[in-house]
């Protein structure tokens, strides 16, 4: 068994070495998905401090949080690849890789954390976050994930990785390959292809292949691949991507000198992006680093929302849906990861909302008014964080942190079609409330054509300039027009 | 007059207080364009060591080089937004705002500095690197320059901001204006608008005007009205903006452990950043820093080469051209800062170089290959830095590093275009060399289309997995097709 770590099945609790996992990364036992585990992770979490369960053990020594919190300080000052890494800089809570030298890494991590002051105003709370891992190298979250998971691929001698995937997964999972030396396939559903979702994976060398089936046909055969020939898993079954998409809670906590917020808002599409943050706050709570955990909640598309439907399903039972929404990354109707994310709501007391598609696209321009762009999926956040507090469960007072997870260059088409009054159907706008139309009407930019003359030009922005003050310093006066 | 800063005309040499500059930054003596100078930038350069000319003034004291260093590298295990800025942290040599509460930042720079092995082979040299200022947050290097200019402008009262661009300008314009709370204007040409260009300045809430005229109308009309209307102008004759775009030769520097490269390679479009670069670099040499400058090369597009024709006019004449390529962000006939790169070029003893269509498709996806994406533009650099090499002017022990100047989303369809073989004419690769046409076989990965059965599948990569070993750690042996 490895020293460092084990896997656990999340169903059935079965345990095995990380080496002795299945390609599939399915559990033998019951098909259920594996979680990574280490020695000073295991045991009952206690109400404030240290575990007593893990700290009971003789042999388990658990990471010494004021240690690691200097420690994880000094790496931001060293030019190591791994200390630059907003993941391997946090290694002490992910020894999945033996040798340092065999990671992979972008150099991702270390996204910001910007202030959203006129979206606070706008929902009604004092303070209002958003942790932007859209800044990531190729433009997502999922590097995070990838480069764990890359490293582990690399370390364990694989030449060949694979996901089925059109979008951001596809797009990381080549620029790591790449990275690491291994070449990458990209399994896509044959017909209908957006090709601008696939222009990164192209990018990064990886081999595309659209298969003459549907995306369920696509990862089946995958699966039965990587079973018949040394092709490493990339799908989001593998638990090591996990390890690394925790570690935003890592910076976050770090970000806000260890001032543990009061909620965290995550898109859910696939759902294991939800669990992977749970985790790393869990982890954190679990070695003392902090006394409590934050709240998580998870919010959805309408259109895509099997999350939400079986929370409100009196028989709690999961039933796929078609998925339809204009927020591609988290269009998905059968999320392979739905059990840990509704058990990492239950554990950190959050709830699951959704959001419909005329509440998504307000809810990305007003963070794009804020100089700062996400792709639609990202904007579920807000929209959902403003049912929250109608709802009156997150209060003014309560800190919350938006997870932005995909960055606006993901998917120009649609902040184009938003501004010029292309993307919402009458049907969708009926929908919303007149302080949502108004919001809107502000909010859309849609370009003037103008003559060429500067008259023309001061009379059409007059209506706009009406505040702006007659003197500035260092400027000459301004003339009437 | 400014107590930290003055504005001196890089034609006529005359001075100005910072505040005393015209609206549209042109010195009213001979409408040359100004750069910022510090009383400590200023003397005579010394060979090696600190400049004698600024050290004998005794009322100038030079920052002090270890002082310096410290200080930077502290800031960066600061929680401090402005510490937090790959610009900010280097505020001591860049004092323009007197309040740093009223800096305007998005948390831009602190890119990577990625190595390129294997372009490096490809290229025949040793160390090969590339800055990549794509991974600033609105996806190109102008973000540098952005936080400098518009927090210069909020400190200065104004309201509204105004750039003529299509492209990276007008998104980070737009981006930062958000984030200060001003309104931002677009002004780009009417008729043949690239919209995906546009998308991002849409989402940061600029206001985008198409005016009946062509670009240079945009700049005239742009002019006129920053004259009549205290609206701050951000084209790229703001000195401001080339303040913070000489940042990255300090985090370059950093980054290597404050060992000089040899030499720095640019895309050369409007010519405004290669002088930022030197800019920065010579500073850094004056205050004592570094002991010598790297070399610094810029490299156009065949089709937008103002500044290479420039070099190889025997009257030196500079005639603007009618710029066509695809490497946009450098489609640019009559640049406005030719004369500051010029110099730059000249006293930092490097070379201007062209690249075709074809050598600039095959250098960005070379690029690609090594899990890095960057626009067409960035790819320039790879390409010119091969002909330098060929030249013998780059030797294979010279250390160099690429400026990569946008991210690879910036321009999606570029990408797609290139894999799918669409991109390139017949008349194109006509010029390429019998290693070109074979690199380009071996780099474009056009997607296959397969029935979706394992054996078929494999049977189509067989010939890609032919060196594949035929057992991996963990897995189960390898079935042959």
């Amino acid at each position: 068994m490895s020293a460092t770590h084990q896997l656990r099945c999340t169903n059935c609790a079965g345990r095995i070495a990380g080496e002795a996992v299945s390609a599939d990364f399915r559990c033998p036992q019951c098909q259920g998905l594996y979680e990574v585990v280490y020695p000073w992770s295991e045991g009952g979490r206690s109400e404030g401090g240290r575990s007593e369960g893990a700290a009971a053990s003789p042999d388990v020594r658990l990471p010494n949080p004021s240690a690691l919190r200097w420690l994880w300080q000094e790496r931001r000052t060293s030019t190591m690849a791994v200390d630059q890494s907003g993941v391997w800089r946090f290694r002490d809570l992910l020894p999945i890789v033996a040798n340092m030298d065999k990671v992979v890494t972008l150099r991702e991590g270390n996204t910001p954390l910007y202030e959203l002051p006129k979206c606070a105003a706008s929902v009604g709370i004092d303070w209002l976050l958003a942790k932007h891992q859209g800044m990531n190298p190729t433009g997502s979250f999922k590097d995070t994930g990838m480069t764990a998971a890359l490293s582990v691929a690399a370390e364990r001698g694989f030449e060949w990785v694979a996901c089925a995937s059109t979008g951001n997964t596809s797009a990381a999972m080549a620029a790591y390959a790449a990275r690491a030396g291994l070449r990458s396939l990209v399994f896509i559903p044959d017909g209908k292809i957006a090709w601008g979702k696939l222009s990164q994976s192209m990018d990064y060398g990886a081999m595309t292949v659209q298969l003459k089936t549907d995306f369920d046909g696509c990862v089946r055969l995958l699966n039965e691949l990587v079973r018949r020939f040394p092709i490493y898993l990339l799908n989001s079954v593998n638990p090591y991507r996990l390890e690394g998409q925790k570690t935003p809670a890592m910076e976050i906590l770090e970000q806000l000198e260890w001032q543990v917020p009061e909620h965290i808002v995550v898109p859910g599409g696939n759902l294991a992006n939800s669990s992977a943050l749970g985790k790393g706050f869990q982890e954190l709570k679990h070695i003392g680093m902090i006394p409590r955990t934050p709240k998580i909640s998870v919010i959805q598309a309408e259109g895509a929302n099997p999350l939400y439907r079986w929370y409100n399903d009196a028989n709690r039972e999961m039933k796929p849906v078609t998925a339809e929404t204009r927020a591609t990354a988290i269009r998905i109707g059968n999320p392979a990861s739905w059990q840990k994310a509704a058990r990492i709501i239950e554990q950190m007391d959050g709830w699951c909302e959704q959001a419909s598609e005329q509440e998504i696209a307000l809810a990305k321009a007003q963070i794009g008014a804020e100089g700062v762009g996400c792709e639609p999926a990202s904007a579920v956040t807000l929209a959902g964080l403003k049912k929250l507090v109608a709802q009156g469960r997150i209060t003014r007072e309560d800190r919350v942190v938006l997870i932005l997870t995909g960055h606006t260059l993901k998917d120009s088409a649609y902040t184009i079609d938003y501004h010029r009054g292309a993307l919402l159907t009458a049907e969708e706008m009926a929908g919303a409330t007149p302080a949502e139309r108004a919001l809107h009407a502000s909010m859309a930019k849609p370009p003037m054509v103008l003559e060429a003359n500067s008259d023309v030009v001061l009379r059409a922005l007059e209506p706009y300039m009406a505040g702006m003050r007659q003197s500035v310093s260092g400027m000459p006066q301004a003339q009437p027009v």
